[in-house]
């Protein structure tokens, strides 16, 4: 079985154990962009474990369509310092890449660095201030209330959910078999109802990769719950974005990546 | 706190119990197509749980930088039934709705039929004829071997994992943070080293959407086992595509939702 080295992170967090808040390094998986040019012309930025750059990008030029098989590739340079990979090919279908996904990386993007964002994000994307305070036992109660309520998660163990909260309760709830589909719920609510945002927290089923992120920053909401862990990326944005990162909330212990200064014991 | 109905649906599946294959009824979440019509414009196809669709609309637009706000909208029309959402705006951001992910639906697509494909997908995607059989103790075997071979999940938990197995052997075996990449770099090395995949099967540590089942499809690999469940657009599509889906194998249990003669005691 070939598989490339894992790429793992460190990064200093504080954990709730037996009820106070301790420093850390906790080990966190790696995430990056991976930009595809095929014959010179930029067809994707997948956001992906940044490993085996060929591999992925022969499996999704065939499967999307790009190309009928890997014969047709001429030439195939890849960068993985800086997460770019060149193609050259022979009988691409030109209908189907000049269709598929194109998002433009902004100038400062560069693989590795925090400043990752897409164009479209560059826009709408802000850092938060708030000075909003949270205690160890309401992000806690939050987590515990969260997995109580999914009843769809109960009988199909098929879906993620969310809610708004603030002050030990619930404002808002959503499901959906897409993470991202859950905060779109959710912000679609807050926007037709005019709740405002900036001193509310998300709690989270599910983990918090940089799409994720960025949906939470655009929403402004300065604090996620997530019952589960986020990536490298995902921390380096809430770390620019001003935004508290807790993850792994679960039973009696959770940890905080970034702005941790809004958790209190 | 506003949550509309939740959508589930029983199938008939066959489950591992004590030893023995038995029929049973299982719950599994509903996946279903929502196509975004902005201003006239085809937009969007988005795979969400169908419900809440005005606010996964409204939510989707904002962050997604469409429109400003949603003042700008002046009309919203939904057919919940069939999967359509239509929104007039004013102050539409023109440049970021055309370069968003566009794809065509084929003209046999509609909501709640299995018969749902992307225009990309209808060239290379293709039903599977196979002979292959399995016996419930090699599914068992392989649901514990990747739970042990995941080294980063073990230590993060932040990554999805994949093996490409036969004979009670794992022949190749990826992680990512990202659930479709994982099958992209498995096949991208099945491309390159000439494996053929029909008398193959996939291990896979999480859930099974519509878009993996595809990618499944693409690779002509005829049973999937996964650690968690399918949806029902999953189910849906794996009868169709001659696909043998195994959900939820972890423990001494799993459960066979399609193509259930493939799999003996």
């Amino acid at each position: 079985m070939s598989q490339d080295s894992y790429r793992i992170q460190k990064y200093p967090a504080v954990k709730l154990e037996e009820g106070n808040l301790v420093a850390v390094e906790q080990l966190v998986s790696e995430e990056a962009p991976l930009t595809i040019y095929l014959n010179g012309k930029e067809l994707v930025t997948m956001l992906c474990s940044p490993n085996e750059e060929k591999y992925i990008t022969l499996g999704f030029l065939v499967t999307e369509g790009m190309i009928h098989d890997i014969e047709a590739i001429t030439d195939l340079t890849i960068d993985s310092e800086r997460g770019f990979i060149w193609v050259e090919a022979d009988t691409v279908f030109p209908n189907v890449a000049n269709t598929y996904l194109k998002r433009c990386l902004t100038a400062c993007c560069g693989r590795g660095r925090t400043g990752f964002y897409f164009a479209n994000d560059a826009r709408t994307i802000k850092s938060i201030e708030s000075n909003l305070k949270i205690s160890a036992a309401e992000i806690l109660s939050y987590s515990v209330m969260l997995e109580e309520l999914s009843a769809t998660y109960h009988m199909t163990h098929g879906v993620h959910c969310g809610a708004l909260a603030t002050k030990g309760e619930f404002l808002l709830y959503s499901e959906d078999i897409g993470r991202h589909n859950v905060f779109d719920k959710l912000y679609g609510k807050c926007l037709e109802m005019k709740i405002p945002t900036t001193d509310k927290v998300i709690v989270f089923s599910g983990r918090i990769s940089s799409e994720i992120l960025i949906k939470v920053s655009k929403m402004a909401i300065p604090l996620i719950i997530a019952r589960a862990v986020p990536t490298s990326l995902a921390i380096g944005l809430a770390e620019d974005l001003g935004i508290t990162l807790v993850g792994a909330a679960k039973g009696e212990s959770f940890f905080v990546y970034t702005h941790k200064d809004r958790v209190t014991t």
